[in-house]
């Protein structure tokens, strides 16, 4: 909200070169907004802001703003700057970090951090990429199982200092095995001579290591929590996930359904950092294959080409009568998938699913073809457009391909995902264009069959 | 995971009646397990696990349950079983519960709560719906500003029983406004002695009661936070919206987006409790504004009517190059529609995308182009279907059409979400399904362009 003026305030003072005045306004703000802020300045006075802020502050704001200015900053900043700002961030995020950079920048970087935060970086990234290990900070508070309320509280007192949350602490036993997790409120609340495991608790939930990104996202979905645990095989601690991540995650998953219904590979990273010829592979990959299925439909035009030459008003509809079928498609297999993804829908609803679009397609087939009916009869009786003595059958052709066309579209459009799913696909992958491409071909095949037999006689 | 087999068990134990030991199973099963598994029993078996659960859990339970399972359960339960349900959810919860029930089913419900927890419910309930005010709990954890550390651990200790969350706790001075919030971390971290205001914290954000749902999301995407207050516009505060119920509200968007995208009004509600005229109405409606813009479709064709009477030959391409450049826009415009939702893009990069998208719509039409032109040139050869003496000039009309109408789908599916965000729109809305209508029309009037300016003196 405040982002424009704070904007031209820090470019002012920073072009005035008035250091003493930029640190002060720089206390007042939040990180994320001076990130926000900072992003739109030209480069030169993007450094001079970012070293006007005091040290703790610096790497807050780092890992606020997006890759390439990252970069960009790491390559104008001094070594001892950039340790300063690195060391700040919180080590999931500088594995993050670690891994958008270019090799070379990357190197710089890890070279200004210290061996100790170096090695939680490698750790975190042995993992494979969107499991849990990746999204897993080593930095949690735990406590001894042995502990009262009262000497676990001291102990975090004295420990629990530049933690990533203190919301949850972790009972961690002397050979590292996870126990139970306690709110820090509950520790609070609690009498100050109980037993940290007796300590009433909601139910350990842990993620193992591997779980994906999905699979981290269902857990916290379910269990509402603001942390939960990562452990290996044997429920040894590794580390723990924070709700501000998986908000993240929830954005990025998201992101990726979406650009699937859009008929193109996820990309996988922000719009503006994906290189073009890495972004017109994903996307000419995809519309490669949806040609290759459209070209079906120049073979089923070819079929019908001497109807076509003897009723040309016949191919006057074709347009209007595929794309409604790809419409009504696309509505039908969009609400599906999304159902199917938040588990509204299951895999055994598909029948009762499959009735109830049978009647919606029914219903908007027929809503469609009177649209169209009325649209022929209204432009020959207003003599805006003859469509010829027969004009009344080539209308009754039209609105019965609409209720064919409307029901098979949304007949397929819904059955499809359920498909996808049973034969263990992700139903988002592209759903959307596939109908649209299988929903022409046979669009044409119930028009010029309905018109054929309509016309029988009077144009064919 | 575990969902089946609890689901059997509890089946077969509510079956045989076996309450004790049905009892004994669910102490040890997480509510939201429960819930999943309740949801499969039929009718009569639900209410009997629902009756063998603990006080307490019977309230989670049921607030994890979908509204149908809800109202079925509130008519088979008495007015005592109920009561104690509803007084187990907190109430966020209640509030959207009364909401969603018929109106004698509400009825019933706030007849079985407590004159305090109505007052509170109603309290929620004067807000316009999406908006920070049905969000929030008024069940916050709250401190004096006079207080020492040390004072205010003491005063959360006798008061923090059953609040919604003691993350964080809120500094409220006598008259209701609002000072500071406090992570109960740092609360434990500070020196016994430190006044709770000098508390060192990330800066106070707080949510203006009238916020619409996406600026709440947004605001806990920047701060990172696991709970922000909501204030009145004198920033007397009125409650708190927590971490859970903002990962809700990201899915909830992110399906309302989903929905647009695939060209239907946001059902608002999952598909299975929309009923059928309600979900076709929403449907039709959007689907008949586009079958309107269609109609042009067949106008276009119909202008070019002699051409195709004259070279029958090239209605057999119209599906397959109208459909690519549907295909390539919506691409491009779910694209751009996520990357400006994320504000990855702002609206002044519309110059920058464009150059962008040309050059990529460019290069996608070339090679689909290449892809019809080699598809026509094979058939020939191969004798699978005669296009005539002039067939490589049909080939070379394809090719150069499907480079036009690539480029132009591509162009103006990337462009058109800026245009509506720049006039005040919402970018997601239906932009997908406009810009196929767009490029249908465009599409025709390019491909024939080119044909008649290609194929003159040939087939025209």
């Amino acid at each position: 909200m405040i982002a424009a003026e704070v904007e031209q305030d820090l470019a002012q003072l920073a072009h005035a070169g008035q250091v003493a005045e930029l640190q002060e306004r720089l206390q007042r703000i939040h990180p994320a907004d001076v990130a926000e802020a900072v992003i739109d300045l030209p480069g030169q006075e993007e450094a001079l802001v970012f070293r006007a802020l005091p040290k703790e502050k610096a790497g807050l704001v780092f890992a606020y703003l997006p890759a390439p200015h990252q970069e960009a900053l790491v390559k104008a900043l001094s070594a001892e700057e950039v340790r300063n700002a690195v060391a700040g961030m919180a080590p999931d995020d500088r594995a993050r970090l670690l891994e958008e950079m270019p090799a070379e920048v990357a190197k710089r970087l890890m070279e200004t951090l210290g061996p100790e935060e170096l090695e939680k970086s490698r750790a975190l990234l042995g993992y494979p990429e969107n499991t849990a290990g990746r999204y897993m900070t080593p930095n949690y508070a735990s406590i001894a199982p042995e502990m009262t309320a009262e000497q676990a509280l001291r102990h975090i007192r004295s420990t629990g200092r530049g933690k990533e949350t203190l919301n949850v602490v972790y009972i961690v036993d002397r050979e590292g095995y996870l126990v139970e997790d306690v709110r820090l409120g509950a520790l609070v609340l609690a009498d100050p001579a109980t037993p940290v495991t007796q300590i009433p608790d909601p139910g350990l939930i842990c993620l193992p290591v591997h779980a994906d990104r999905a699979e981290v996202l269902r857990e916290f979905e379910k269990y509402d929590r603001v942390a939960l645990p990562v452990v290996d095989d044997n429920r040894r601690m590794l580390g723990i996930i924070t709700m501000d991540d998986v908000l993240d995650m929830a954005e990025q998953t998201a992101t990726e359904e979406f650009q699937k219904m859009g008929g193109t590979e996820a990309l996988d990273a922000p719009y503006n950092e994906v290189g073009f010829w890495a972004m017109v592979r994903k996307r000419g990959g995809w519309l490669s294959a949806l040609f290759l299925g459209e070209m079906l439909t120049a073979t089923a035009m070819g079929y019908y080409e001497r109807e076509i030459e003897r009723a040309v008003v016949l191919a006057l509809f074709v347009p209007l009568i595929i794309s409604s079928g790809g419409n009504s498609g696309s509505q039908a297999t969009s609400l599906i998938i999304r159902a199917l993804a938040l588990k509204e829908l299951r895999l055994k609803d598909w029948w009762r699913v499959m009735g109830r679009e049978v009647g919606a397609g029914l219903t908007l087939g027929v809503l469609l073809g009177a649209i169209g009916f009325l649209r022929i009869i209204l432009w020959q009786h207003l003599h805006w457009k003859d469509y010829g003595p027969h004009y009344l059958l080539v209308a009754l052709t039209v609105w019965a391909s609409l209720v064919g066309v409307v029901t098979f579209g949304t007949l397929a459009g819904s059955m499809l995902p359920f498909l996808l799913r049973r034969i263990g696909f992700d139903p988002a992958t592209s759903s959307a264009p596939f109908v649209a491409t299988l929903v022409d071909v046979t669009g044409l095949v119930i028009y010029f069959t309905v018109g054929s037999i309509i016309l029988r006689g009077a144009l064919l």
